[in-house]
């Protein structure tokens, strides 16, 4: 039986490459050396078996995911990924999984040069909990409170693919996939790219003003900045850029699943109409696509629209754990 | 139906006292700003229902307990606490459960001056995950690999209570405790208290060399001071500290669960002869009892005695999550 502590040294310990961690696993704390003037932006995401995640799910992905989520948080402020410590519940010390999971995991990580700098692991009903450390200098966080009337909404990414595998696996849709149509929309439920590095130089630069991630769908993730910056917007509906296998679906299905799908994990972020040239070029020099989809306005509430600028009524909501 | 939203306005959002944190609950990130010069000390620890507590264990008791442990691991590093994120999984957003919980936590925060900066909540089986945040001046660090030839051991408090409210919960006793008695020591079962106030003393004077908090059993924690110090002890099991309630028991039962009980966080701490007088001052300073209850020695390996100095052969072993 693998003890709490190989289970550790064997899956999650790796040669201390610290530039960054003082002090990593092992002890009763890490210990970090913040760098001189910088503040700290943490994050916390807990992804729970059968509501973030099916019973069952490949492990490897499972490790990609739990720390993109968690990175999308700091990519959403601004900020530069320093390190994180995994919390872990299993219901048993299983290697192929431990494998899989901490080779996902890693591999991540690795692509940011972030460290696992702690944690813990106990028994209990799969629940993965991840904090995330990130730097940025006082005054560049992209807050959602800082949204300003006339400001553009802009999008990263594509849109819906996510929600569109989920309905797919849950035989919700009016008529299904193609098998590789979903496998490849399910390739953005699973493993979504965090936009760090557009986030980093939204902040840095002082392009943008606010910015959320997309995790519970855009009107839901929008309606938190109109909430917090005292604004409201106008939405585009059909300027939504849909991920390649939504695309292919009917207009409802599309607007339904770019507007309100939820898992999408790319940055929603409002910048003056001044920063445009300047938001495409970084975007393009990161090579993630950026989309203007609507207007931050003084009065509140949010208006959808179509292509045709006439007012849109849909019927969705957003994603929320205790109620849906 | 109380939704993710309302119930973190209602039950975890505070009127923002932040001296520390720069930004606290409600956007994608908390954002805290370091001391100038300090290193932040940061430690994760998750409770599970059925493994960490009992199903339907009062929840003010499990708020104090779940920032408690981490308060611990905070003082056995001797780092100043600054703030934490809590990130929970709960099956039913129940509000009695929910007001419980946050009194419990937040009344060992204020005791504190700690702040909860951010976190995570979803439905799921319960789980408690809970990362705090402290600072530390650089190289002033209880770390557990710094134990040398020639230090005291040292105890907090007391030992042994917890586990013996274990073993009377579990009908484990030869016979049972007097129902005055089983509640005595559940106290310390259920609401522990974090050597902070030692633990942070005894790093910024620079009195002690090592230290751990106790969690697993002492003979269990003082090993992983010993391997990574890469030294021995020898340790007088009778000068132990018992709690209250263990030392009216009898000799058997004091050994094994002062020695390997579990669930204490006190702290255990090596230091120089030449320390103690400073120790003692600095402990009744904060009202904590501390014990001497061994030395460490060059020669490997961990040798139990008893109150004469002759060798003990308990068959003892310490906690493990996995293999137990």
């Amino acid at each position: 039986m693998l003890s709490e502590f190989d289970l550790i040294k064997e899956y999650f310990q790796r040669p201390h490459h610290a530039t960054r961690a003082a002090l990593g696993i092992g002890d009763d704390c890490a210990l970090i050396a913040p760098t001189p003037g910088m503040q700290t932006a943490i994050s916390s995401d807990m992804l729970v078996e059968g509501r973030h995640f099916f019973a069952g799910e490949d492990p490897l992905r499972l490790g990609h995911k739990a720390l993109a989520v968690n990175l999308s948080d700091l990519a959403a402020m601004g900020a530069r990924p320093v390190g994180f410590t995994l919390a872990l519940a299993l219901p048993e010390a299983n290697r192929a999984w431990l494998q899989g999971f901490s080779q996902g995991l890693f591999a991540l990580a690795d692509a940011f040069n972030i460290e696992l700098i702690g944690g813990d692991t106990t028994k209990g009903p799969l629940n993965i909990c991840i904090t995330v450390f990130g730097e940025l200098r006082p005054g560049q966080a992209l807050r959602r409170s800082a949204a300003r009337a006339g400001d553009d909404i802009w999008i990263s990414g594509t849109l819906g693919d996510a929600r569109l595998a989920l309905a797919g696996y849950r035989l919700e849709l009016p008529q299904p996939l193609e098998a590789a149509d979903q496998r490849a929309a399910a390739v953005r439920m699973h493993t979504p790219t965090p936009r760090v590095e557009l986030g980093v130089l939204l902040a840095e630069q002082g392009l943008a003003h606010a910015a959320i991630d997309i995790s519970d769908g855009l009107i839901g993730d929008l309606g938190h900045i109109l909430k917090l910056s005292k604004v409201g917007a106008t939405l585009n509906v059909d300027a939504l850029p849909a991920g390649d296998v939504l695309a292919t679906q009917g207009i409802g299905l599309r607007r339904a699943y770019t507007a309100a799908g939820g898992d999408d994990y790319e940055l929603c972020f409002t910048a003056p109409i001044a920063s445009r040239e300047a938001i495409l070029a970084v975007a393009d020099s990161v090579g993630t696509q950026v989309t203007r989809v609507g207007s931050i306005t003084a009065e509140s509430g949010l208006r959808l629209i179509d292509a045709n600028g006439a007012a849109l009524d849909l019927k969705l909501s957003s994603f929320d754990h205790f109620t849906s």
